[in-house]
Parts: structure tokens; C-alpha cells; sequence
């Protein structure tokens, strides 16, 4: 039974979200060791070894600066490391994250250029790189990208963004939001040359919420030297300080380090290859239930599937959140709301984290039953859409 | 991953062999609490309360005894603390656990009539009425039977046995072993008027094992005064002296007492009626997706289905050890083994204990899959009609 | 074992800095229960009864507002929500931590004014007055004091600090850092009317580090509508939006509030008031240990004695660096070191938080032999004059 | 607080009774991961190196055998494994525990003789030398001696029994009870040439109770082959036939072996020479400050006191339960009471297990306060002389 669960329900709830994730339970009895001297011996030779174990999930040999907050903490510190106040960042609306950053760089007192999307694919590179193109004088300070947009269900190309970038010869700083990616797709800070990456601890990374992350290119480094938002908590430069000797300027969050820890560990003794190529597989077998179901997938565009979520949209007339209720009463799952425009007409997935496929198929029975209870037109055999498939595919 | 996993691999394991079923995380929280001093007044409190507590679940207002030792042990304590050397008990082989406890007999110096059965359904009463109404001198000093047989999947009927004995007007003690159908199945020591019940922690109880029970009636306690049968860490009498109190006679498994503490609360508040009628509907469900699959289940007769666990023979030429193995290595699932005489005839599914129906289709699905993974004949559906059944039947 | 010692040493660490202090079990149990859908029916539930019960704690009805982050990002929040580019803010040097917040609001863009002290007493009332008395034009827009200093060991007098403010008839903002005093102190965030108290949760609130807290007066939040620092993460108003259905406006840090609520269990249990007192309890206790041994007490004045810790200076030509080693080393128990000016000079011993009589003398056995050890001069007594004082006073 | 604590009370419970000792968090933290199959490929390679891993704490090579049941059940299998009705056994009265043991035989239709004395001693080497010569029929068939005397705090000689058995050269088995130092003293299985070894988990190996051992000799197997009485539960064979792969005959208690995996681990790493030296230096701090108390030592042969525990006589006319209620309510203490016909008159303190010099000093301090609060006539300075001593041999 979970925590203030507020009927006793027997069995363990399925947490279907796109994040939190279900933490294993050896992430939650390495969290629950007692809290150590931030301040001791011990402690620096923990903290350094953990700052170099993180860097392999961001695909960087720079630093990565652990923020004790959660992952909207580190979009706000991505910005205000970087940049001065009026500055021009070029964004784009791959879904309602994306939004909300585009509102937290406003009321920072940032300019953000806004590219418009259907929320039904990811970033939109051609635009990006157009814009670029037409910034002759480079007032746009940032490009800032959502990698998985998690209330779409659509992960952009950051290569792609990149490449566009590079192709209009704009001098620009690369920001990508990696909170419910980071772990679950591959990400490549150094090879694709992001300046700042953003992530949050609760998604692929399979702890609780409580840990965001900055990893941190040369040329970010050298921007946060004139950056002029005034910044004291989210500050890079005393972190990086810090860090280099295994501490941390003010207290860190401890018990969740040690979470980081051996949720590293696990990660990397599954091999982050394997734990790439098992989300895709999860992925592949959703949407193949879905469209059995005789459903719509929210994103349209095949190269943006989410490996990580799936958002699914209901048939004109029916509720989404009459469905997902109904499936938390009668089977004890969570799965994502609609969110924003597309409240009450998506429902989302989560498939991610820690999670083998009975977890999968266990989810999509819930799903396809709570199709049915809640008189959702659609097909059976999603679930054994999904069972063809990963049957062939183990 | 689970403790001294050998390779890592994502996901929860699926432990649904019938017992040791699934530890819920609040009783494994209970159970890790720090240890405390077992003759301090705190513990004579929590002892007299935990000692009420486990009373209903096994239908009973007299004295429960608690063994700081596994389900095996209880066997023997019932034996030992009510029969004399040579003394005759009349068993029913149910299968390989009704041949284990006849066996135990057999050692301890008892002479045990077992009366064979073919491993299909569950105790013969029409058998044993015979053997009582023969046995003029009463010889029989004990009707010894398993309410739950774990290698097989029947549950024999304890209220039948009892009239079969009244009809016979014999005065033999009853002892039936519910080691695996205690806190899952309907039973009712005080109305059945059972003598000893036997029971274990792992299975409907959702411990770990390491606890197990006996239930005593007033003939029983009677029969123990001149029970000859050496004993002394089994022994009754001073057990029941010192829990007057709250107290054990020698240091109680105390963390284990925590667990089962928490998992008498959880039965508790989900009440009995409904957690023996949610293991009903998951027997059901399972022997639905069984039969879709054109397998025979173990247990022919319909009357003793159990609702803890579903035997399920493999076709002739087919092994169900390669299957168990396929499911374990592809789909991180462990089944239960055939025993005895049905080893690698028939693979076992455990559905009790602590789970709700996602868990119990997740299974399915790790069946299913197995079976063509493993390239054993059967039809697909099976999950299918497992789905249709518990969405008909939420 | 600690999580990451570096070598096996046998026995519960003491962890007697002052903060983090040690995690009680039970908040540990409660920590790592699976994480929730933050955005659940059950979540809102929970999550609104919460946010009641931690207003007890800080001594208000009003609104407390909950970050999922460490302490350090509360006293940004209470900067940033209330004041604006340039304003004056009166802040009082009491030790290192004055210091940082004061260097925290010189970088958000505010204009400190420091009360410099000698880091041997709480802050300085009569300056406070004086200051304010002479700021005619009210370019004071806030009065900044910590409420216990915890480099030093001294404990402000709030209630005075208000008085003064009164006297002086100065409207300014009344900001309060509870961060090593809340749960641990008395204190009245109403009745003394300050308007915005920030505390954390890894002192006397029992938890790891990871939350802070902002409690909010009516005239902190009118005073927000028109405060002009950017601000984002930190917003309260749709913390409080959000908070009103018991919700979160971004993922909480779900696990921490798991561990606040048993947190506030505990404290509500024990009784505010018995907890205020056996923390004055165990300063006394230890300061009598301290002049005991013959050694200076940071903090001069006796009024502004803290029962959270106890600095203790070391004879010139000592090193309080070497001694905490030798201690760390020999006895494996952690103090606090000396900050900023104090480095090398002071030690601190932690007695808050989850600590009972016996903790408290077995961490003044482990300083009063590290003393011998390390070859401080100092006469021996100090623990048996502790001992007097708690046998006498349980 | 500890589970079922009936007050709230702050700060850790010390838990000083002769065992159950503290559980080490990490034991904690293992024991409660999820319970495998235990008949599944990976029980067996953990069960393999398990078995393989315990032996070295017994000073054996040879099997040894662990039981899912509490200490008193590994005395039954001892009795039950070797011997046969109407068997002699020589028993030597260091106490209530090995008084116990002595009832048990009587009760499981041994013939115990039983060499008394005065439960200040270990046992009497001379006396067992004298019977043993004075059998020239060899009627006596086990020598069975109990190692630390929990009661009384003694530790017998060992390696002097074995050598008055070899000087009367008699064939009898030797029977040891290490339930209380197995992991604590040193013990040589092999090299003392013991038969039988019985222990429990709940003292030196640092977990709860519910798990036994035997470690057998090659002539205690040999004599297990005709032993007559009746045995099931206990039985030798079964056991090391399934343990031969890493398996058991019934379900063990598997959390409690993943508890035990652990702590032997800890064991391993700190070092058997340092625990055993451990144990020795905490058993003479204890002694000092029992003497500088002027309170006496209930063990009056320095030769045999115990590094696991000291029972503390109390002057005549005070009641050592009245002293212990008070450590109790006052200072959040178990001690142990006295047992049989010490009950009341002597009061035991446990220096056992996972403890450190400051958790020594800690109770130490309880106990000196405890007295003065309590009444009993006594001198200060205990822990004075502890400290002395501890500061200078760390």
C-alpha cells in the first residue's frame, strides 16, 4: 500500500506516469542509510566519485552540477547562469513544457521567440534553424529545447537542432531540457556540442524527485561570466568550487545522493546501450497496442516517437480523465493526465525507468480493461499486439 | 533488482510462484525496524495485542501459538504435542506436501494410513468416512489433512471432512495444514472444530517465512497432557504460559512479529471477506486464461479449485522445467516447480497474497509469452479471457 | 556502517554536527515508501493535510509554503518574493551564516547593511533600534536576523528584535532564518509578527536535507505583489495557488514530504513544548560539560545560549581541526568544524533533533577523551558534571 | 521509537540486553529486500557462498547447518541428532541458561547429569574431568557445555574442557552452546575439536532472532547416523543433502539469510582478530567502571569474564528490576534482568554486536545516572575509569 494511500487496494499500484518513475527498491534502501557529515572526509571521497560516475549518462566529460531541488530549479538555473536580462531566447513549443520554460524565461525578464507547434511532433528544426538564419545580428542569445516533451510524448532531434545551428554559422547557446529523457534515450552533451543540459532525478535516473542536474560546456562557462540575471543558489561558479573537491557550497541533498549513487550503479551494470534499446523496445510496444486499440498516438511524426511515454488520444466526445479515474479505482494504476491544451483529451503512458516487460503488459491490461469499463470505443488485442511483439523481440 | 541477482536486469521480478508470495513494501518496513528487548514491558503490550490479532484470521477466540520457525515446524508441533509413539493418524495424499507431512509422521515414530489419491483433487472424505467408520476401536487418534495442497492446486473441504468425521461419531483429533491457504481461503478453526491448524507466515500472511502457527482447540490441549511424544522447542505448554502475558518462552523471531503485525492490519483493513473473495476471482481469472490455452489444469475437480495457486500440466513430450526456465531468463518471472511426481509435468502459478489484478494478467502475459517463446503447442487468448473476466468482474 | 565509509568500523556513528542531525528510523521507513503521483487524488489529500500540520512548527495559521529544495533556496525565496533591485536590507553579522544570506542579497542585487559583531552573542537589538530609529525615510524595506546562528552557538531574541522594530515605528519586512532552529526552539512566527521565516528541514525538523520552508505573513505577501527581483522557481504565489487543493504548481519532492509528515507525527506526539525543553535540557547539559573541562563557550551572553549547539573555543596553539579528526578517527564521531573566522578555532557539538540523554553523554565521552587524545589541556569532570545535571533533571 | 514503543520518546532506544543486540542499519537494509524463490538457479549460488561464507566464524570446514528457528531450537537438534533415549549427558550448571539446556535433555528423555555450582564461574573442567575418568563404561555420551554463560557472564574455557576430555580419554561428543559469542570470542570449531556447535543469530552475528546453527563434526555425523531419538524438523540429512547445492529441504527464511549474508560480510571486514579484540576492550571498560562504582562483578573468575556482557550484583537490599524500570523510563535503556535465581539480584549489561566505544560510554553513563536515581549505594566515577581506559587503549 502506498504512502496516505487513502483506501486500503491490495496489490502494488501500478505508477504508470511519465515520471516519477518507479524507484527500485534498492535506489529506496541506499536513500534510507543515515545522513552523513556533508563536511567529512568520507564525504568528499563520495561526492567525487559521484560527480564523475553522473557524467556518462549525459555523454560529457565536463562537469555536472547536482542541484539539491527538483528538475524545474535546473531549468532556472540554465537560464540565469547564462544570460542577462532582455536577452532573446528562441524556443519552441513541442508541448506544454515546453511552454511552462517559455514562461519561466519571461518572468525572469528573458525574451523568448516562440516557435509554434500542433504539439503532435517534436522540435521543429527547420524553423529553428530559418530564425537563425534571419538573426543576422545574433540578439538570440540561446536556443532552448525540450528533449522529451513529456506531455506529448514526442522526443526531438537534438542532432538535428545542432546541425542546424551549425549550418546557420549562429553563435547561439544550446540549452536542452533532458529531465524525462536523461537515462532513457540516448544523449550526447560533448558529441552534440549542448551547452547547457537540464535534467531531473525522478525519470529515467529512477529516483524520487529532489535531484536536477546542469551539465556544462566550456562555452557555457565563459557566457555565465557576463551573464547579468542575478543568481546566488543556482550559481555555477561556487558549485563547480565546490565540487572539485568532492563538497558542495551549502548543504546537499544527502540521502538522495546516495540514491544517485546506486541508481548510477545500476544503470551501468545493465549498460546504458541495453537500457536505451529497452526503452525503445517498450515503446515500440505500446504504440502497437495503441493502434490495435484503433487509437491515435498524440505525435504524429514516427522519428519523435517517446521511447519514454505514450500519449494517447481519446475519441472526440469521450473523457480522458473519466478513463484514467476510472482505471485508478478498478485497477490501482496512475497513468499521466492531459495536460494544458490537451487536458482530458490524451491520456499518457509512462514506460520508463526501472521496468521489464510484464510491467509493460501489466500496464497495457490495465489500459485496455479500463477502455472497456469506461465505454471507450475501441478493439481488443492491443495487449496482444503488444505480446507479438515482445515475445519476437526479447 | 532482488538480493544476489545474478545479472541485472530492469524491472521488478514477478515472484509468483504459490509462496513465498510477495512481501508488501509496508510489512517489509515494519519488519526492518530496529529490534527490541523482548522482556521489556513494550513488548509484553505489543505481544498480547499481535497474539489477539492473528485470532480471526484463523476463525478462532482460542489460543494461536506463534513459532519463531518455519511452516515445517508447525507441522511437527502438532503432531508432537498431541499424539503418543505409534499412535495411528489417518492422511490423505493430496500430494507432495500431504507425502511430506505423512512422512514426517512416519519419522517421528507414528504410524501414519495414507489414503492415495491420483494428485488431482483434494482429500477424499468419502475415503476417510470409511476408514473411520471401520476403525470400531478407534485406533485413529488423528485425521491429519491439507487444506491447501501447494503441488497441485486443490483445496480440500474442511467442513466435509469434519461431518464425514461426525457421521462416523469418531473421536480422532483434526489436524489440517493451511499453510498455504491461511489469510487466502475461507477458514473457520472454531466452527469446523479443528483440532490443530498449522500454518506458516510466507503465503496469504505475505511474510517472509520464518513464523508459523498452530491453532488449538481445548480436545487438543486436553490430548496434550498425555501426549508422549518427547518435545520441548515445540512444546504448547509453556508457549501458552508465557503469552498470557505478551511473552514467548525463549527469544521470539521479533522483527518477524513487526511484519506480521503490519500484515494482520492490512488483512484487516481489507477485509477478509474481500481479500478470500479477490483470491477467488484471481483463480478464476487465471484458470480462464488455462483453459483459452487448451492446457489441462492439475486439479479435475471443480469443487477444490483453489484460489491460491493454478497447477497447469504441459502436453505430453513438453517440459514444464524448460518453460519455467525460458520465462525466468526472457520475462524475469519465477513459477512454481512441479513437485514430486509432477516434477517438470506441470509448472505451478501462484496468485495469492498480496496482488491485484495488473499483477495477476502481468503474470499471464509472462505465461503466454513463455509458451511460444518455449515452442510448447497451445492457442493464444489466453490473457484475453483473463482480461474479459476481470473487467466483467472488477 | 555509514553509506560510503570509507573503512569498517564497528558501532553507530555519532553524527553530532549541528545538522544534518540524525534521521529517527521511523522518518527513514517513512522516506522510502514508494514515490506517489503527485498529481493523484490521493496526493491532494495528502498534501493538504500536510501543509496544516507543519504550521504548528512555525507558530502560524498563516500559509507555509513547502520547496523541494535545501535550505540555502529558501533564503533566496524570501528575497526574492518581498524585495526589489537596490533595496535596503538590514541584516545583522551573528557568524558565518549572516554572512552568507548578507553575500546571498548583495548578489540578488540588494543593498545590505551589516551589523557587525563579534560572533560571540545573537543579533544586536540595540543597533537594530537604533538603525531603524535613524532611517526617517523608510529606505529600510527589511530587517534580515537568524534566528540561531548556528557557527556560533547563539540564539537571537526575536521577540526583541520585533520590540524594537515597534518602538522604532519602522514598517520594514521582518525576515527570520529558522533553518537550525525550527522544531528545535521555541517559536512564534505570529504572535512575534514576522513576515517571512524560512527554515530546512535537515536540523530540528529530523529530516535529511532536501526541503525548506517559507511561513508567509499578510504583509510578506502584499508586499510580493510589488516586489521586483525575478523570480520564477521560487514564486509563491502559484505555490500557493496550487497548494489550496494540495497540490504542487512542479514536481515536490514526494518522498521528503513522506518523511516531514512522520516527522510532524513525532514531534506532535513528543509535544512542542517537551521538545523545546529537552533541548534547552541538553545545552545546559553540555555547556556545564564544557566550563567543566575549562574551556570558553562561544557565545558570551547567557541569554542567547543556543540548545541546538554549543561552539566551544580551543586554548590558543590548538587545532579544533586536529582534535575533530583525532575524534573522527578514534572514536567515530563527527562535530562541526569552526566556519569562516572560526576555522581551526571552535568546534561545535551538535544536540538537537532525534537525541535522547544518552546520545548527548556519549558524545561528551567522545569529546572529553578526543581532548586527552589529541592533547588539548583541559581538566576532566566535564561529562560527569553533565551527568549530574541530567540525573538530576530527567 | 521503536516499533510498538508505548511513549514517545526521543533520540535512539539503547538497547543494552545480552541480545538481541542492535541490528546494523545495513543488516536491516538487506533483510528487508524482496523474498526469491527458493528453489530458483540463483538461491542456489547465493546459498552455496552463504554456506561457504558463515564457516570461518566458527573456526570449521566442516558443514554447518542453519535453521529458519530461534537459539533453542539449534539445542534441540543437537540433543536430537546425536543421542538416544535414556542417553547420559554430562552438563555443567554455569547458569540458567545452561540449566535450560539441561531441561530440555530431561525433556527430550536424556539423562542429564548435571554438575553444579554457583553461577559464578564458567564450567568446572576439574569436575568434568573427574566424571569423565570415573566413567570407564562410557556411559556419559556428550559433554555439553554452554560457551558464554548469558546469565551470569561468564565465558567457559573451551579448549580446557577439550583437553580433560582427552586427558580421561573419553569418547564422549562435545556439545558447545555459542549463542551468545559465536562473533563476539574467539572459537575454534575444528581446532578444539567440538562435535556439535550451536549458535543463533541474534547476539554476535548482529541479527534479529529466527535464524540457528549447527556446525557438526565428522564424529558427530557419524553419531547422528544411530541416534534414536525421533527427529523430522531437526534432521541433519535432509539438510545437507539439499544444502550440497545451495538449497534447503523447506522453505528457509530467506530474508533473514540475506540478513545474515550481510553481517557476515560485515564481520569479514572489519576482521574476525579485530571484533574478537573489540569486545575484549569494551568488556573491561565495563569491569572498571562496575568496580569504581564499588558495585561486584557477578563472574568472580577474571579467567572467564565475559566480552559479551557484565551482570552487575546489587548491594543486598536493592532491587536490580526496580534500577532497571528506572534506567527504562528515565534514560530510555534496556538492561537485562536477572534470570532464575539471580531475577532481581543482579542487573546485565551488553556490550555485544555492532557497538563502538561511545555507545559503551553512553550506557555506561545510563547506568551510573540510573543508580544514582534509583538510590543504590555506589561511588561516581565509572565512567570516569571507562573513559580512562578507552582513551588510552583505542
Amino acid at each position: 500500500m502506498a504512502y496516505f494511500q487513502s483506501k486500503p487496494i491490495a496489490g502494488r499500484h501500478f505508477l504508470q506516469i511519465p515520471g516519477p518513475s518507479n524507484v527500485p527498491d534498492r535506489v529506496l534502501r541506499a536513500m534510507d542509510n543515515p545522513t552523513m557529515d556533508h563536511r567529512g572526509p568520507d564525504f568528499g571521497l563520495f561526492g567525487k566519485q559521484l560527480l564523475e560516475k553522473v557524467k556518462p549518462v549525459f555523454g560529457t566529460k565536463g562537469p555536472v552540477i547536482i542541484y539539491p531541488a527538483s528538475g524545474t530549479g535546473a531549468w532556472e538555473a540554465a537560464l540565469v547562469n547564462t544570460l542577462s536580462p532582455g536577452d532573446t531566447v528562441l524556443m519552441c513549443e513541442t508541448g506544454q513544457f515546453a511552454s511552462l520554460w517559455q514562461e519561466m524565461a519571461q518572468r525572469l525578464g528573458l525574451k523568448p521567440v516562440f516557435i509554434e507547434t500542433d504539439w503532435r511532433r517534436g522540435a521543429d528544426v527547420e524553423s529553428i534553424g530559418e530564425r537563425l538564419r534571419a538573426d543576422k545580428g545574433h540578439s538570440i542569445k540561446a536556443v532552448a529545447v525540450v528533449h522529451n516533451e513529456t506531455s506529448t510524448g514526442a522526443t526531438s532531434r537534438i542532432d538535428e537542432v545542432r546541425a542546424a545551428m551549425d549550418a546557420a554559422s549562429h553563435p547561439a547557446l544550446l540549452l536542452v531540457d533532458t529531465i524525462s529523457s536523461l537515462g532513457s534515450v540516448e544523449y550526447k552533451h560533448d558529441e552534440w556540442r549542448v551547452d547547457v543540459t537540464v535534467s531531473g532525478s525522478q525519470k529515467g535516473l529512477m529516483l524520487p524527485p529532489g535531484l536536477s542536474f546542469n551539465a556544462v560546456s566550456d562555452k557555457a562557462l565563459k557566457a555565465s561570466e557576463t551573464a547579468k540575471l542575478p543568481r546566488s543558489f543556482w550559481d555555477w561558479k561556487p558549485m563547480l568550487a565546490s565540487n572539485a573537491t568532492g563538497y558542495f557550497p551549502y548543504t546537499p541533498a544527502t540521502n538522495m545522493l546516495y540514491a544517485l549513487d546506486t541508481a548510477l550503479d545500476m544503470l551501468h551494470e545493465e549498460g546504458l546501450e541495453n537500457v536505451f534499446a529497452r526503452h525503445e523496445r517498450h515503446g515500440e510496444a505500446t504504440r502497437r497496442a495503441v493502434r490495435a486499440w484503433g487509437l491515435e498516438i498524440q505525435c504524429e511524426d514516427p522519428r519523435h516517437y517517446s521511447p519514454v511515454l505514450t500519449a494517447v488520444r481519446l475519441p472526440e466526445g469521450h473523457s480522458a480523465n473519466a478513463l484514467r479515474a476510472a482505471i485508478l479505482e478498478r485497477f490501482n494504476m496512475s497513468l499521466g493526465n492531459g495536460l494544458g491544451r490537451l487536458n482530458d483529451r490524451v491520456f499518457r503512458i509512462g514506460h520508463l525507468g526501472d521496468i521489464g516487460d510484464l510491467q509493460v503488459l501489466g500496464t497495457l491490461t490495465g489500459v485496455e480493461m479500463g477502455l472497456r469499463v469506461a465505454g471507450v470505443p475501441h478493439k481488443s488485442g492491443g495487449v496482444q499486439a503488444a505480446m507479438d511483439y515482445l515475445a519476437g523481440n526479447a
